[in-house]
Parts: C-alpha cells; structure tokens; sequence
C-alpha cells in the first residue's frame, strides 16, 4: 500500500470539498509524520462506498502510522501531537482554551457546517439565499472565538496563539475558507486579518493548489450547484 | 463561588438527563480534582437561560480549575488526563485507538442521541416506537466499538482498555445508561459485559443516586413522554 520511505498513508477525501480532510492533513503534516497521502474521490456526502471497508468510521481523514490506526481529524490531531507538542501551546491555560475551542469546532456549528459547504472553486461569492438564526449565531460566536482568542493569547503571531500554527488553527481552517468562499460579513478586524493569515500559510497554499490540480470528473453537483 | 476547600467547580446540567455532563463528570472525579460541582437545572434542549451567560458555550458541563477555563467534555477529559496520565492507555497504539473512539463519539451517533435520551428514571423499557435505519446502525457501530476494543485491548479487566476506567468509558458511560434504559437488544455478549461493568463502577453508581435524588419538578415532560 505504501512505499518504502514512507511509514504508513493518510487517507483524504476530495481536497476541493474535504472539511475534515483537510482538519486531519495539516497537523500530520505540520508533525512532518513521512506518510503517504491518498486521496479518494468522495462520492457525496455519507455516500463514497470506498470508504466504508477502509477506516473504522466509514470516513477521511483516516491514518496508519507504523502500523498504528488512527481515525477522525481530533484524535489524528492529538495523536501528531505527542510527536510534535508545538501543536498545543505550553501554557495549561491557554492549552485548556485551545482544546475547549477545537472541541467547540469538532461538536458543533451545524449551521455553519451545512449553509456554507467548503468548495474551493467558490471565489468570494455571497449566499444568495437568507441565512437562518442557527447559522447566525455560529458565525457570531466564531467571530467571537476568533477575536478573543487573538486578543487574549495571539499577541506572539498571527495565529490563534501567537507564532505557531497549531490544532486549534487546523481545526477552524475549512471555516476560513468557507468564509472567504462565501464573503461572510460582520466579522471583527481581528478575525479578518486572521482569515487572511490563515489562508497565506504554506501549507493552506499547497492544499489550495492541490484541490485546483483535482479532475473536473470529481466535482459533485451538491456541492457545484449551491446558489 | 466556591469555599475555601475546593480549587474551582465544575457546573453540570441535571443528573438524570445531562449526558455530555456525566461525560465531564466523570474523568473530574476520576482525576480527583478538588472542585466543587454545581447542578443547575436543565429547561429543556437548549433553552436553559442560566447558561448562556455562564460557559463560553453556553453548554455544560464547564470546570474552572485554579482559574483555568475549560469547557466541553472532550476538553475537560483531556484537562483531567494531563493530571491523571492513566485516563488514557499507556501504550502509544491503545492510546490512539481510544482517542479515535472517543472523538467519534463526541461527534456522531445522532441516531442514538436522539431516539434514546437519557433518563435515568426510565427502567428497561423498551421504546414503543420502531427505530430508525441511523439508529441501528449507530446501534451496531457502538457495539462493535465495544466488542472489538474488549477483545483487542481489554483484557486486564473490565473496562474498554482492562483495569482502567478511562476517557473512553467515560464518553461511552452515558450510552450504557441509555441501552439499559431503553433495553437495546441485539448486542453482543462481550458489550453486554461491558455494560454491567460500568453501570456497577462506585462513581456511576453516585451518579445514579445523586440523580434519583433530585426534585421532580426538575422532570421535563419532553423526556418522560417517549413512549
Ligand atoms: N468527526 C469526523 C468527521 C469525518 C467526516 O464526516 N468525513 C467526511 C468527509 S469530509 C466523510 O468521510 N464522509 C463520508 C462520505 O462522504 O462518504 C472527523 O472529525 O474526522
Ligand atoms: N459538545 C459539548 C456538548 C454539550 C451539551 O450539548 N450540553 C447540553 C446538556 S447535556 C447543554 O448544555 N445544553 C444546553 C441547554 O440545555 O440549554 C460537550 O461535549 O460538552
């Protein structure tokens, strides 16, 4: 399955449309763990029959790592993590805070999740139908998270907390892009400028650039056709 | 807030409802945390006024620890475990597996979540009404989680990972609670095991009392008509 350098492959979904994916690609490759990636088209959502004999779960992102299986973007992420600890910050408090954010993230935001699906051939164009209350409210307390997250422990960088780009700046990444996709407005100025270095990180480039890369085939009309 | 003898609280939403409270609870008594918990009566699902101006979720449960903010459950076990290295398994592998089950949970099984809500008042009875295609297979995910983990990881004693009552009990303590309840059949004889194992556990056992304890006018009529 995977080659002789490598120790182990990261199974993804669609990189254009993969939320999750994408939340499970980024500390793997921040912990430089040396797997391969290979990414299944998914079919739609809950549908892609690949994936149902692959990882436990039935879903990507999904990882072997010397013969260790890992599945779902968190426990991928806390698992990079023992290999690379910059993922957290070292202060318990601000560690604490990054963990209830990033499980806030992995629990919640249906709204959210289901009116602005990521798709990274969107250019900044607004939902043109109204957003309902639940919707509302996740993008008001993502601002929030946002803001006072920066305020109180970003103060080093310009990610969440500070220099280092770290879980908590995976898990809401696909949020940064869904807001871009989808010109979200009313956020603060700290969370615009946040939007914006999340999405200039190396990283964030090469998973854009790979999603661009993928065969128009894979394109699925759910997510092509949301007005 | 709190008296002079404790280091905190931890606030949670009534005992014989509040499952993402137990799943909290649970690793706070587990890692002895001092904290003095706090019960505030739940309204309904998602209309308790009290706590939306009190965790920066507005959900329980929610600890503050020396001054330290954490809330969601995942978050405040992860919290725990840093104090008590033996909420999670000792070997890397193990570990990644129960942090895999674990995220699943606190992210999915919405069929079960829904068609079976906790209530502790409620008996072995089954629900008069028949389920749906999500639920048995969350049903049967649930089993196999707990069957496979049993035979692959458990047999130093009864829990999911041998002699230890760990984070992955904890996420799936609420669950026993619900088939028993609910008399969910078709499980296997290892789940089976595994439920009398940690419905008999002395803190799940506190738990219980504690909520047999609590005022009926705390009941709410939308878990005590499921037919
Ligand atoms: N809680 C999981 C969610 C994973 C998930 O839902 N992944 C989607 C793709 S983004 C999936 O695999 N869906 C199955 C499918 O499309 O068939 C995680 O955090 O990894
Ligand atoms: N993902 C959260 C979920 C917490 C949650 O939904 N808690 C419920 C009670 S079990 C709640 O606080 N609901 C608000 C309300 O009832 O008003 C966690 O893991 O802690």
């Amino acid at each position: 399955m995977t080659d002789s350098q490598t120790q182990g492959r990261l199974v993804i979904g669609t990189q254009r449309y993969s939320s999750w994916s994408l939340r499970g690609w980024l500390p793997v490759k921040l912990a430089g763990l040396p797997v391969a990636v290979e990414v299944i088209p998914l079919e739609g959502q809950g549908q892609t029959r690949a994936l149902k004999q692959l990882s436990p779960n039935g879903c990507v992102p999904y990882l072997e790592h010397n013969g260790i299986q890992v599945w779902d973007s968190l426990s991928i992420a806390e698992y990079c993590a023992e290999y690379a600890p910059a993922l957290w910050p070292a202060d318990r408090a601000a560690r604490a805070w990054a963990r209830s954010i990033s499980a806030e993230m992995h629990s919640g935001f249906r709204g959210v999740r289901s009116s602005f699906p990521m798709n990274l051939g969107r250019n900044s164009r607004a939902l043109q139908t109204e957003l309902d209350a639940e919707t509302l409210k996740d993008v008001a307390r993502i601002d929030r998270i946002w803001t006072e997250t920066r305020t109180r422990y970003g103060q080093s960088g310009p990610y969440l907390f500070g220099a280092d780009f770290g879980v908590a700046d995976c898990m809401f990444a696909p949020v940064v892009y869904r807001f871009l996709s989808y010109a979200v407005e009313g956020l603060s100025d700290v969370s615009r400028a946040y939007m914006q270095a999340v999405a200039a990180h190396p990283l964030m480039q090469d998973w854009h650039a790979a999603a661009d890369r993928e065969p128009e085939t894979w394109q699925l009309a759910f997510y092509e056709s949301i007005p």
